[in-house]
């Protein structure tokens, strides 16, 4: 969920504009996104938003955001392809101005320049952002690696780091991923050795790579594979289908002529002709891998001898349900390869330090990573020679006032998590999903009794209806000695003369939550309903 | 979740008697237990249930099997003091016969010679077993590893596999769990050698270590290290507590005297003479380890400076709940360390060669690990020489049958997860789960109507009551509209003399979900309820 803006006078820019995925305790939420109360609160102030890649913790959030702060969107070219496909989805696409960056040019946003230096990362069209501000110049790196020989495109701009750094640098935000690992990546390219030794052990057989769909260079290099080999190129699952063709209109994935087949005419073509590439690499129950492997796919079955390809590595979290389906492919006697497969696109430690050598800035924010990862990189920086002072680890919502003579936390703006579920943007909260995770635990029971109004005579119920909590068949006892319990507690009531709702709904709600609980140490959401004619 | 019966004629015996983790998806159950219908079906024949040590995926079932298959169970001493620990909390210690063996010590149950082989583990005092049947011996490994250099104890007895292999062994079954990580183990000791470098790198400092508290070996590491470093040690955490307790007093933990301390005490003491040993190493959310990281244990506070050791490794699925308590210590100043601090309690691919050449089986079955870890070990079993057809790869619940001739699978039985939640062992089955999954994703809506029997006139209602849904107060049109809807749906039942309850219930449910679902893109559970006077 990146989200950064930057404030000079009456100047805002924001940097990307990302969603996050809910976390597990987030029951039913299909996405999280950014709080924006303050560029809302300050909308004439804001310029443009600036993005440094086409990943969806930078982009996605884009649509929510721009329906209150509607204003020019900035990127490279493939990462503004992959936002017009989501502006499409939104119907925001006639409403939302885009502008079309190339690395190495520079626009000015109020009294801000931007200028975008071609990175390299694990998606293509990757910049960092060098902000000239009359403060100073900052240095952003978006997400990123050092690729000396990368897929599409050439390798990081190093030189203009070292340009910008020997003439002074104000402050520098870099990627905090993988500074908890020693040396560096690996080059993209290397991924593309592996799959050509394995493709050249698989003759006859066919091979099914899942991967990241906004990986286009890796998709690259199975095209490639499948090209040497004489294979034929099938795509499957919607994102990639989606991607697939973004890139290849956009110039960023070359397919060449009479090698990309459609899903149904595979039974055209022998095993060892054929290449799916795919999604679900993470698992995900929907994705089409998944569904292979769970026979739920309507066009491709899994059968023995299949070679499957994970060309990714589970993102924290994913491991089990990765490791479900892994186990579902071999039990259909296909052959699962995991190993050498890929490479990650964030720098490593060596890399981390070759930027803090060229940049050399004056202050240093560590950023995009878990709060540990923020740690490390600050004692990275520090171990490098700049004084603990001269950096910020900053929570989300932080604000940050600096100018030449130093840095300072100076207040902090809403940052709350704004949950998306359904067409609701924050309408779930936590009393919501309270209730959601309550439910999930024991179930509920329902207790429903229409009384005389006059009298308090029960004239109908008390009936219980339960979901989640037992199997009513097999509960019947249970459930007939639940329903005394709630006739004893009226009752009761009757007898006190107790004639407020809400005391005879906690009366019942008690006996029955302590009754079910000496009979089964349960204890599911109990919800007495009265009526009254 | 491991048992397995072995039979011949009318006699049975068991191994081992686990429990499972429940799932992701097995919303609000406890614990997972094996259906032995098959044995209560037998019970006359059952001889009794051996195991081959204390972890609880192969001894946490046994409260519950017993109850239904009482018969005397066999293990060493530790593995017995757990098993007991168990019994007492189930009011079982009285009703259940336990025989403790001593490794080396054979026993005869019906038709079946049980001889006990010493192993290594991650937990002291695991056994192999050696069974000799009228058909041959079967040698099962149990979980093991080979270690050369045991804290507790001597190494795995490879000289009496040696010899029952040199006499001809009908069937090796063996741990599967690490066989795609090459070469060996590291001894358990290693680990102590990291635990001394780290705290002699720790003077002045707390140090707390999370560990699994049946790694017992693993706990006098710690001790040796506070000892040799003039610490005290505090043991938190109820498992934590309750095992060291037990491995003291059976003299499988040693702890010099004045060396403990009460969790109350550690005031008294300056930081750099603490250790905390303490649960918690899987991020487990009530674990004492997560509750102080969290800032709710009641008798410990995290601060800067203190250094936390996980000696450990994150089972799979619970790495994002680790590295979230990870982050909370660091944010708290915490430093921890997770590095060479571990080791694996089971053979890798070296030492599976060793056992076997060792044992050299006619039949071959792989046990312990996913689907994928048991066809790599046929594999591996398969390139040292063995046929396919020697090699059985089986599913739980399979009955393979096994003379001098050949080996088959005859038969099932069944082999249901058997789910307990709170006291209900069994009465939660798909559908309650199905509801579960259901209520926690988009909650319910309850609606109820109380009609006049004879005219079928509404008398009180439609009334809406929501929950884990929307949040209500800033819901209040849409909840409006809603009655709306279901007001007109009944309307319609009443006008076209609609009478049958279950129809007026399908009408409201499915007005009410359309309307939701164009609102909301949601879809709550819907429950219509009607009452009659």
């Amino acid at each position: 969920m990146n989200i950064t803006a930057f404030e000079y006078n009456d100047n805002i820019i924001v940097v990307d504009c990302g969603i996050a995925f809910p976390e597990d305790e987030m029951l039913g939420i299909d996405l999280v996104i950014p709080d924006v109360t303050y560029l809302k609160d300050n909308v004439d102030k804001v310029k443009g938003i600036v993005l440094t890649h086409g990943h969806e913790d930078h982009i996605g959030a884009l649509p929510y955001v721009l329906r209150d702060v509607n204003v020019p969107v900035y990127g490279t070219k493939l990462t503004l392809g992959l936002v017009e496909n989501k502006l499409r989805e939104h119907n925001l696409l006639k409403s939302v101005k885009r502008k079309c960056i190339t690395p190495g040019q520079t626009i000015t946003l109020g009294s801000f320049k931007v200028e975008f230096i071609r990175t390299n990362h694990s998606i293509a069209d990757a910049v960092a952002l060098a902000i000239t501000t009359p403060a100073g110049v900052v240095i952003h790196s978006g997400d990123f690696k050092v690729d000396y020989t990368p897929i599409h495109g050439e390798p990081i701009n190093l030189q203009r780091f070292a340009e910008l750094g020997r003439k002074g640098v104000l402050l520098f935000m870099a990627d905090s991923t993988n500074v908890e690992r020693k040396g560096y990546t690996m080059s993209e390219s290397t991924v593309g050795e592996s799959l050509d030794d394995i493709f050249l052990d698989s003759e006859g057989k066919r091979i099914i790579v899942a991967t990241f769909a906004s990986n286009v260079d890796r998709v690259q290099q199975i095209v490639w594979a499948a090209q040497h080999f004489n294979r034929k190129v099938v795509v499957e699952g919607r994102s990639m289908v989606n991607v697939v063709k973004t890139a290849m209109e956009l110039g960023y994935l070359k397919m060449p002529e009479n090698t990309m087949i459609g899903v149904e005419e595979i039974n055209r073509y022998k095993d060892g002709q054929l290449v799916i590439i795919t999604t679900g690499s993470q698992g995900e129950a929907m994705a089409a891998l998944s569904r292979m492997a769970s026979s739920n796919h309507r066009k491709i079955e899994i059968k023995a001898g299949d070679r499957i390809i994970f060309s990714s590595k589970p993102i924290p979290g994913n491991e089990k349900t990765v490791s479900r389906v892994i186990d579902d492919l071999y039990r259909k006697g296909a052959e699962v390869i995991c190993e050498d497969t890929h490479v990650s696109g964030h720098a490593m430690q060596e890399e981390l330090k070759l930027l803090h050598t060229l940049v050399k800035p004056k202050y240093f924010i560590p950023v995009h990573g878990e709060y540990r990862h923020l740690k490390k990189h600050a004692e990275l920086a520090c171990k490098m020679g700049m004084k603990e002072d001269d950096v910020f680890i900053l929570t989300s919502g932080d604000v940050l006032e600096l100018d030449k003579s130093g840095g300072q936390i100076t207040g902090r703006v809403p940052a709350e998590q704004i949950l998306v579920d359904g067409l609701g943007v924050g309408d779930v909260g936590n009393i919501v999903l309270r209730d959601r995770q309550k439910l999930s635990q024991d179930g509920l029971l329902i207790v429903v009794v229409t009384l005389q109004k006059q009298t308090g005579q029960i004239l109908c119920g008390p009936d219980i209806i339960s979901r989640g909590f037992v199997y009513v068949r097999e509960s019947e006892d249970l459930m007939l000695e639940a329903r005394n319990v709630v006739k004893n507690a009226l009752e009761q009531c009757h007898k006190k003369r107790i004639t407020d709702w809400s005391k005879i709904k906690g009366v019942v709600r008690d006996a029955l939550r302590d009754y079910l609980w000496a009979k089964t140490k349960r204890s599911p959401m109990i919800l007495p309903i009265i009526m009254e004619v």
